[in-house]
């Protein structure tokens, strides 16, 4: 059976190590495809245009959203982040279940627009652990970290919005517990409406008698 | 993290090898509990008593029934089929997924008293390898056969009131994805409630500079 790919909205706390994740599960898995977000903020060092980013000036991101050409978009700090709507169309329609990375208020927007996105929240296996990650990889002051406890704090009281949780303990095992979780997720009725229909439509032709 | 069990509510058209499906699940992972119904109706050649089902006489059954000791009951042909609470409710808190196959109206009564149940509906790959299935069987007459898809028509309008659809076409197969479905429903918010709120109020501690 042929499935259209589904839109994934992943989200979760700083620190609890997303970006690794859907790193790995695009190497280890086929069949995804990770969206890329554009940003009128400048490329930092190391930063590739399409890769990390679509780079682009406010007046073509402006256009864009009078296009209706991103699914969400938002400003911070002056900038607008945004996700274009054409790769993830085209991708979704290739049979490729594509994965954003963005924060809840974003995550809101595309569930209106997708109701059969599946949203996953990233979560770490306590609030020590993540305390510690932070700390651990000693570029972040103590402000910073106190800081980002404090939006966590916040952002926790948006995870009975998200479909699953998915918990970083091990990441070896969290990748294969979340392809699983997508993968499962294809076989809700409401992804399977054309299956369903033509099992309905052959079993009333039977029970009608005809061949 | 202990998970409590999750209730798993198996139904399908008769023919899809819902029967063997279970059986294969129990025998290759670790983690069920089969629920065993209880019936007034007299035991089969071959049945035993405990395993097939539980035999009792009709008194029984409506002592049971007014001790609100079955999550469902229903009557055809005569005699009462139901399924026991304790039972359920001792290997659910022993951290098992426990699961009963039962008919769409018993699944909806289910549903009704667990609403973090999980509804399973066992579907064919197509109409014509369930007709070939249930001719194959060479026990069945063509008017039992018309039969029996009539009333699968009829069961079809029901299908999206179940959480997955899993289509069995390969029996091994068939069984690893109903196992990995089972599995990401540990993972949604409704069933980590506990670790969600232990988490907000670890991050909440944090917040405000508790240590």
């Amino acid at each position: 059976m042929k499935h259209k790919g589904i839109l994934i909205v992943v989200s979760g706390f700083a620190g609890t190590g997303k970006g690794t994740l859907m790193k790995m599960l695009l190497d280890k898995y086929e069949n995804y495809a990770l969206s890329v977000s554009m940003t009128t903020r400048a490329p930092r060092p190391g930063e590739i245009d399409g890769v990390s980013y679509f780079f682009v000036n406010k007046e073509t991101f402006e256009e864009r959203i009078a296009q209706n050409g991103l699914i969400e978009h938002a400003c911070y700090c002056d900038n607008y982040y945004g996700t274009p709507r054409d790769y993830v169309e085209k991708q979704l329609e290739a049979g490729k279940d594509v994965i954003l990375e963005i924060e809840i208020q974003g995550a809101m927007k595309v569930k209106e627009q997708f109701p059969q996105a599946l949203l996953l929240f990233v979560m770490p296996p306590s609030v020590q652990e993540l305390e510690q990650r932070l700390v651990g990889r000693g570029t972040e002051t103590p402000e910073v970290i106190h800081k980002r406890m404090c939006r966590a704090a916040a952002e926790s009281e948006g995870i009975e919005q998200y479909d699953y949780i998915v918990i970083n303990d091990k990441l070896e095992d969290c990748v294969v517990e979340m392809h699983s979780i997508i993968q499962a997720a294809h076989y809700t009725p409401l992804r399977n409406e054309e299956f369903i229909k033509h099992i309905r439509r052959d079993l009333e032709g039977l029970a009608k008698g005809e061949k």
